[in-house]
């Protein structure tokens, strides 16, 4: 199992990763849908993004590509993202989804069942 | 119950749907407001949306509207947004809240007191 | 402990708060990184929060810090947050992270590690 996952309390969640360019984040983004690992992706940016790299804070514009998508494709999406994304180590967070309009999450199932 | 709540971890929530227009968030806003279904509702945008519609890859441009508030007001607010909102099944999504500004917290419940 | 924290689910965390500049919220992130209470923050907006303040419904343009951290940083991030940031009363929320990338959730570790 690739995502540490720590048992996610749903069966939906959001999984966020960045890239540094439009381009790459809606290519990423078509990828994940077109292999039906998640059902939408919103792509938010430009983004300033500040982290440490070799001891030295760094300022990067990145774009966020938000997935929409069920926990039991988790798994095969962070792995789909590790593969496809250009950085060594790309940053991919899944937070739980616990809520909200049952049409929608029933929506994310029939559009991520592989 | 309209929300496919899986029973929430937390007493307090974040809310996210999407809408095709600024206008048409920022009403959403409002009205979420007004009706004390939320205490904030952040308007983030425009996004690109990308998701398969009658199977075909489709991109929209949308706005994201971020909605903070209590999980006793999670029903209320996904009708709220069903009635209002001009898609026949609009996102809405909500994660828990599981910490924070105490004082910001309470501020939720303050709010959003029916 | 500061943060009204329910008990997170999980070892990391996403903390978002809000300010009404580009440059406060860039120097939150830097500091934050700095300290080591994060291992990134990204910093998204313009964006407009709606909220009622003394009985009217206010339109500010804010812009969004979202730190990725451990959940053992929660607290001394919210307290940093309180002290630093120019509201008196601040959106500090935080929702589980419960999966992602296994290298990048250790990179939040080590980045975070006091």
């Amino acid at each position: 199992m690739t995502g540490a996952t720590v048992g996610p309390v749903s069966e939906h969640c959001q999984v966020v990763t960045t890239i540094d360019s439009a381009e790459g984040a809606e290519e990423l983004a078509q990828g994940i849908v077109e292999e039906r690992l998640g059902a939408c992706v919103q792509v938010v940016g430009p983004i300033r993004s500040v982290y440490r790299w070799q001891g030295e804070i760094q300022v990067d514009r990145e774009w966020q590509c938000v997935v929409k998508t069920t926990t039991a494709r988790l798994d095969a999406l962070v792995e789909y993202i590790r593969t496809h994304h250009d950085y060594d180590v790309p940053e991919i967070v899944a937070t739980p989804i616990v809520g909200g309009n049952p049409d929608y999450l029933s929506w994310l199932h029939t559009e991520t069942a592989p």
